[in-house]
């Protein structure tokens, strides 16, 4: 698969606050087309700097896109640093400098003297045109591949990279698509899983694997390319099937799926329904249940016991029980978990209660221990899990914990 | 001010969903020690390119800091690529390696031979602690600059870079500092917000004004540079004033400070706790308060009421009520408001009940409308609000628009 480097051009680009969207929206339809996006950067408007990004990006990959610098001003070097890179001039092109003017006299207004900039195109390159602005795009032909300026203004760079850039792209990209499957995977650890799995990448070189390690789960992207999106998903077929032999249970879901939204789809199978009784999660597993679009046929509702005299009052756990055993405890997770079910009617009923930090804990349960409690039909149980990292963390672990065990449950 | 490019590393971080935050929330803190971003860029999982671009970076700027890449497995090539580029080798270094495995033997896990990576050191190097993960962090001088490698998950690179970057980085920082002062504002639009403030920003040439509309609320940061942090904050000074007078109890924070703390704090302030009853966001207001750490002092609980069967039983919402108005009306917002203070004793009591979508919703009530309830000493009132977006934006507004109303009742 061909590959392409995106370089964003423009020291606005470089604060705190900017997301370079366009390399987003960019790599989404070079990856359509069939093209691989190795690397992006950005680069401040720094003369020698950009030249030999551009000088790199020409060595490493087929296609080469920068957007943005392609204004008026001194600042805009763009064109200077293509062209330096490239080896070849800029030639000033009439017909640009006329259309340029007839532009701004249709708005009324002069044309400054450094627009005249705009009009000149990398000598050997083809000029492309800007209906919404005034700063023209370029393509510049090489061997199997091709230098691109584009705006950097998306209403101007969309329009133009889809009704000037595909057309040209697509010769060079050959036939190939590249497809995607992704594998949502929870309970592992990424070393514990790449021990797993990694034996079986080799057997399948014509497919890329992608690793990626969330606070929540792991996500196992396979990429192949192919003539057509089902003969990429073909090639990878096969060794998504030998990972999902080896892990089993752990693969909850693909795509975009969340772990709330399979338990959701099992629990609507079954025609079951759930309720949760929450201390240290606050109504984070709620939360999450109810993101998904028709939770309200299966999830009833939720009790969230922040208080001790809550967890008495609102789910009748005995106050002996906190007395002997603490809130945070085998017993009173269990006496949650039941109450809940109980005064709800609903057929399974999780519950938390836990030291999120930073303060609290004991010696026996310090920071970051979670008991979990599940009473369903088959009855009540609880289990102790203990997380590392901060408070935020500690909950975000202990609500999918929660999720997953009720997932295992209904499998 | 002294240059820094920054380098993320990871195929993952080149998909057209991933946005690389960690270079944004590194760039506002090198900022605001004296640095300036000249360049970033996302390099894949190769080899030559990476080391490439480790060379070029070296030779453009004083400071190098590369994020990802520091797992155990082989695409995990950061440290290779940086020795390369610097032309040193890896030491192993046993104390590393205990450490590693003293981490594992504390989770119960054996350890994976191949963690044994990332116990090498670039040679000259350090190594920085890692308390939050196994990767551990590298720094390695050169003259007037340095080449920083840190891990790529965001709650293992800011500690690390907090903890131990910060007093590194501070004697090659140069004689100037950004500083910045950022407000919060919640219950205006970004244009009707710039229509009351942006005229005032030109009597202030000094400080450089940015504003940014999130799904959730407004940020205006208020920029300016100084030979100290105070002298900079002495020219933000005037205007933050200027900006607060005209927009008010709009503002309702400042630096990263959320809604629900502020909320908090008012609480703590006066000795007063809360509860919410919850249906269409399904604990998103509870799980909101109880992020902030201390939340259990006024914080009691939630009764998440999904199903109208719980809105009954658990808050005493009268049946006729449900039947004559339906569970979406303000006749039920304030029932449930007043079932939830009175059944849990709080001092105020928050409800929200609407239709989040994308199914459900009336003619008169159409998809994106909510009624928001707070009982309180003063007793019950309702409104009725109406969001844009999708179910996850109209969840999410509620939210936020609930915990604005406690704000402004307890002001």
């Amino acid at each position: 698969m061909p590959s392409v480097e995106i370089i964003a051009v423009g020291s606005e680009l470089l604060t705190p606050e900017r997301v370079d969207t366009n390399s987003l929206w960019l790599t989404a339809q070079l990856n359509e087309l069939g093209f691989e996006v190795t690397a992006k950067s950005i680069i401040g408007d720094q003369r020698q700097r950009l030249t030999q990004a551009f000088r790199q990006a020409l060595e490493s990959a087929d296609i080469v896109l920068a957007t943005g610098g392609l204004g008026p001003t001194e600042d805009d070097v763009t064109r200077d640093c293509a062209a330096e890179a490239l080896g070849v001039s800029l030639e000033h092109w009439d017909s640009l400098w006329d259309d340029l003017k007839a532009k701004f006299a249709r708005m009324g207004r002069p044309i400054p003297e450094n627009n005249r900039r705009q009009a000149s195109v990398l000598q050997g390159g083809e000029s492309l045109p800007n209906p919404n602005g005034t700063a023209p795009g370029q393509w510049f032909g090489r061997q199997h591949g091709a230098l691109i300026l584009l705006p950097g203004p998306p209403r101007e760079l969309k329009p133009m990279f889809t009704n000037h850039v595909v057309e040209r792209l697509r010769p060079l990209a050959g036939d190939n698509v590249l497809s995607r499957r992704t594998l949502k995977v929870y309970g592992l650890g990424e070393s514990a899983m790449d021990q797993m799995i990694a034996h079986l990448y080799p057997q399948h070189p014509e497919v890329t694997v992608i690793t990626l390690f969330t606070p929540l789960d792991l996500e196992i992207h396979l990429l192949a390319d192919g003539p057509t999106a089902e003969q990429g998903l073909a090639k990878i077929a096969p060794l998504e099937q030998a990972v999902r032999d080896v892990l089993d249970l752990y693969v909850y879901g693909h795509s975009t799926q969340s772990l709330a939204e399979v338990v959701g789809g099992l629990l609507l199978q079954s025609g079951q329904t759930v309720v949760t009784a929450e201390s240290l999660t606050g109504g984070l597993v709620a939360q999450r249940m109810t993101e998904v679009a028709g939770s309200s046929r299966y999830f009833l509702g939720a009790y969230v016991t922040y208080s001790e005299g809550m967890k008495q009052t609102v789910l009748g756990v005995r106050p002996e029980l906190l007395q002997q055993y603490s809130a945070v405890s085998p017993q009173v997770a269990e006496a949650m978990a039941l109450g809940a079910r109980q005064r709800s009617g609903a057929d399974y009923a999780l519950s938390l209660t836990g030291y999120a930090g930073p303060d609290g804990g004991t010696d026996k349960d310090p920071v970051g221990t979670v008991y979990l409690g599940l009473a369903g039909p088959q009855g009540v149980e609880s289990k102790r899990v203990k997380f590392p990292g901060d408070r935020e963390l500690v909950r975000s672990r202990s609500a999918q914990a929660s999720l997953d065990w009720l997932r295992r449950a209904l499998l």
